[in-house]
């Protein structure tokens, strides 16, 4: 494998040239005065992947296109699906970047563009790795697919759906992507696995109008004081959530991957600093990063009800209203928490208050097994990239597209990160490590050769 | 005392005249573009009282002028104060009336007009007895004072600064006021107390800013949810409230006054039609009426904090914050609830979150003793107007003013209603009974003769 390192020699100011090409491109999604701007990236990946010999689908959607391509094929060979997006966050605030978002420039070893590191930057890395290959001889033997999207950050493509239609187009046996950070500089990591999230509005409903609390008040249902209590009544201060079943298919770690989890490193002070609180309640004697990461949570994203405005009016509210969510770990069935949580809800009503749902997000935790195959593999892969074993991580927060993939095509979900979480994605002076590109693009030219060796 | 019959029928067209022309005076305090109709009904007000021979004082204040006025004087003799209002409520939705507000209109004995019932038509029965005794050769050994204001319904006048300012001016024996409601149509009643307020916004403050519910719950105190917590702290669902030492000072009354609101009909089933529910929750086996005139209660009147716009947003918020009251009985004390309060909360706050509050009315409750002198001679002076014995009733909101009048001046408050609570006060299609002026005249010319026999 000696040779991707002269390639990435022999080819840097190329590579770094067509890095900061695609970083030039403003495919912002969320404001539509760029479309053009993402056709333009669609059209420069098309040709890139038709250069070095892939073949190309693109799918209009009701946003940007969704781009497909793949290798040219050997029979009875495994599949790589990798998923990037080619759209980037909005720049504003504008003046709070030192050199302009468009215009990538390299300070101290970081590129600096918008873009450079969520996710075109990680995104060529797997692409450079397939010029690699396609130029090789000794192209492992594994169908590569590629399918790139243009709405990541913003407005929306149907992607589920299309995913769901188009299961045959993109069948594949391992899934990668690189859309996520490492645990730390100098520490590489692979995400295995992140949260669910059940997310509900509750409006409870009672007088029929607001009503004079001094004429009223001690004969009434106050809704607003009915939902303090009902919500109050999913969670305890320990933290423990409290609707009846809700921790009892929660999944259970190996003693080898809870040992793992722990042994990673975590400023509570530092995290605490950015939070800007001196501590923060949670379950008893469990650790800052696995109350994170490994266990189910509930929080009240949003509550509204009755006299809001200067001073004081002393009604008794016509209504109130919550939107909270459930973050769930795998193995917890939303569907279930809901049926759960609806009846624990009904049996709390008191007489003169009537409920309304709306429901939000229903989406299951999700994690891999780290002892699977492909998960050595990638490790194997990152260990070859960053001279570094990589740590497996989670996410606390759910990411729908991989749940999505992990649900039609494949549960062999590697996320890998090539990013570092202080790379300011989604905020001004977002750079990324040249450092990260260069080892990134080697970790991907070996992943195709460690899935490739599965099973030989 | 047959003599006031007489007046009454001889005197008919010319007091009807009267009311209707105090009533077409649009002297609406919350709305400055009224401001010279109010001026126009002090004027009146004074015209009047000096032409039966009371003296007068016009006070200009920050809002529209209080007036005093009183009968030559008695030396020795006891003091009636009179408390009314002569401003009146806004007028709109204007196309629901079926007359205009302005243009008094009789239809089935009722008249028909905005300030009818509130406080005009009331204020004038008491002005008129004034005028009968005035002509009398019999006039009771009473001093007679008129206490008026326009900012009852809106605007300000600093009245509570005044009357502790012109204690000696209003210096009273007794205090006798007409702005509140018979018990039910052919029921005169005699409010003898009402409940106090204690007021307040907590607003609690946890992270700097909102933060992602995915990537953070679990290990940070989310303020909603904290703030839902300790709001349902306050009161249980038996509707007993459960800030310690709440219930110590709470007015017990005798065995005798308590069975005579127990006596009182009440309908459960129309009351919660008003509401618009089948029910409402409060404490266990204390009648409706006990619950909202002579219990304490808790309620929140309004609740705000996180995302509240369409859809969700998976956040922690930065803050979230709740205004809302207890209604108190008299002997509780506002300042001892708050600081039992405070200290409660206090007690309650995770580490990550901060309280801030902010404070509304704190007003005790109010009651009088009914078996006082004055009491027996207001409920002789109703049963001789209405020729019915009038039931003893509480108010279960606070009347600010009339606490004041009771801690500055004397604490023989008479709280005589003359309007029904059908009257639409406040609402469109506001409306009197005629009957109910000439009744309401004829209780108060009694009243003097009833208050002077005290102590004879």
């Amino acid at each position: 494998m000696q040779i991707i390192a002269d390639y990435l020699r022999d080819n840097k100011e190329r590579l770094e040239a067509t890095l900061f090409e695609l970083l030039r491109i403003p495919s912002i999604s969320a404001q539509t005065a760029h479309q053009a701007d993402s056709e333009r990236t669609v059209d420069w990946l098309v040709e890139y992947f038709t250069r070095i010999g892939f073949s190309t689908q693109v799918f209009p959607t009701i946003g940007n296109p969704l781009i497909y391509a793949e290798s040219p094929k050997f029979e009875g060979a495994p599949t790589l699906l990798i998923y990037g997006h080619y759209d980037v966050q909005p720049v504003d605030p504008l003046d709070e970047w030192q050199t302009p978002p468009f215009e990538p420039t390299v300070r101290d070893g970081m590129v600096y563009a918008r873009g450079a590191t969520d996710d075109k930057g990680p995104l060529l890395a797997h692409i450079v790795a397939a010029e690699f290959w396609m130029q090789s001889e000794n192209r492992p033997k594994i169908n590569v697919k590629f399918f790139l999207e243009g709405n990541e950050e913003g407005g929306d493509n149907n992607i589920t759906q299309f995913v769901h239609d188009n299961a045959d187009l993109l069948a594949c046996d391992y899934l990668a992507l690189s859309d996520s950070s490492q645990f730390a500089p100098g520490q590489p990591a692979i995400s295995c696995g992140f949260r669910g999230i059940c997310g509900f509005e509750l409006t409870l409903r009672g007088p029929k109008q607001d009503l004079h609390s001094g004429t009223f008040g001690g004969a009434v249902s106050n809704p607003a004081t009915v939902l303090t209590r009902i919500l109050a009544s999913f969670k305890d201060a320990d933290g423990h959530v409290l609707v009846p079943g809700f921790y009892d298919d929660v999944q259970r770690l190996s003693a080898d991957e809870q040992a793992q989890y722990d042994a990673l490193p975590f400023d509570d002070e530092e995290f605490y600093r950015g939070v800007g609180t001196p501590g923060g309640e949670g379950e008893k004697d469990v650790p800052t990063l696995s109350r994170l990461w490994l266990r189910p949570t509930f929080d009240i994203n949003g509550i509204t009800g009755g006299y809001q405005g200067q001073g004081s009016k002393t009604i008794i509210p016509a209504w109130a209203s919550a939107k909270f969510s459930f973050r769930l770990v795998p193995n917890q069935n939303p569907d279930k928490l809901w049926e759960s949580l609806e009846k624990y809800v009904a049996d709390q009503l008191p007489i003169g208050i009537t409920a309304e749902w709306k429901h939000f997000s229903h989406v299951p935790g999700f994690s891999v097994d780290t002892t699977r195959p492909c998960m050595k593999a990638a490790a194997s892969a990152v260990e070859f990239g960053f001279n570094r074993s990589p740590v497996f991580i989670r996410d606390g927060g759910s990411i729908p597209v991989v749940l999505t993939f992990s649900q039609v095509l494949t549960t062999n979900v590697m996320m890998i990160g090539l990013s570092q979480s202080t790379d300011n994605a989604h905020s001004p002076n977002e750079h990324w490590s040249m450092a990260d590109f260069y080892r990134g693009i080697k970790m991907a030219v070996r992943l195709w050769y460690e899935l490739a060796a599965i099973g030989e």
